[in-house]
């Protein structure tokens, strides 16, 4: 076989959830019927690891050095919700209920990953909660052991700090991912949110 | 979100059998945990692209004007196995049970997605089959319905030539891929290729 080819199959795997069979099946049909993807997604990967970095304060995903959404003067700036994920965040953004600010940890505690307090960032955090400026902070991490435990976590870490914090009301369903929750659920959650 | 997040997300649906979500959750895990991994693969979508293009003789992928199995001297020249794909002539190399040579049609007829004979080089079988070494074509496409009539159509096509053809015998089973099929029953079904 060409060794281009072997290097594109091995190459796939690094996708998640794409095995020896798949990387094969993904490699075969780009080369024969979509060159043109092929290369489309060569320079995505690049441009994306070149371009994109972290918010230097809410710690998405961004190509500049504070995302639009932190920059945005309409929002409210005494109000931080924390989510694990970036697509957490479009979830409550798409509920309409919430016109605060984020942090996105880009994660969640998980010790038997070997995941702690520094892999999500929440030095960080407390630099971007204790501002002066946030009154409430809004924790909103999914529903499940790993994301009540880290919503724990953070609530301990910035109650001792002095701040006021809140957690999504369990309009979500235990053990439920943010993610793929109604966006009428997690809207209901919101408006319900109780002190912690 | 970030431009070139969702242009990533948008090239990785280019792949076969991924769908939005998981799009984005391969954006998101590249980009937050494997952005060496991105750049492999970057690199190897772009090289794949330039360097690999098709066997002047077998049709198969090939980095060079001809593949290494058509040039290996080894090879029994006067037998030439027709297969849909590379995977598939994979599988019967790992038979052990055939030392002749292969033509690579990368698919199979297929009238209603609009698959003609040109698709799957038709064109090119003829003028390999017909070069006055081969002596025997066995045909090895899927016992698919589709494999089947592939394999009726070829025959047909190359006896009207005067070539002795042979079909794998139905030892595979029937509907079955060959992708999928243990390297015995494949062993057995080449042995006992039929004429036909
Ligand atoms: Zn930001
Ligand atoms: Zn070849």
């Amino acid at each position: 076989m060409a060794k281009s080819l072997d290097f594109l199959t091995e190459a796939l795997r690094r996708l998640p959830g794409v095995g020896p069979k798949s990387a094969q099946r993904m490699a075969f049909h780009l080369l024969q019927h979509d060159r043109e993807g092929a290369a489309m997604l060569s320079r995505a990967l690049y441009q994306a690891v070149e371009a994109v970095h972290h918010c230097a304060l809410c710690n998405t995903f961004a190509e500049t050095e504070v995302c639009d959404t932190c920059l945005d003067e309409r929002r409210d700036n005494t109000m931080l919700c924390v989510v694990e994920t970036p697509a957490d965040q479009l979830m409550i953004e798409q509920t309409l209920t919430y016109k605060g600010l984020y942090f996105v940890l880009m994660g969640r505690l998980s010790p038997l990953d070997g995941i702690g307090p520094k892999d999500i960032h929440l030095e960080k955090l407390i630099g971007r909660a204790a501002d002066g400026v946030v009154t409430e902070v809004v924790l909103a991490t999914n529903f499940t052991n790993e994301g009540e435990a880290t919503a724990h976590y953070i609530s301990e870490m910035l109650k001792a700090r002095g701040l006021k914090v809140s957690r999504l009301a369990r309009g979500v369903p235990v053990g439920g991912e943010l993610e793929y929750v109604d966006a009428g659920t997690i809207a209901r959650a919101m408006l319900d949110r109780r002190a912690t």
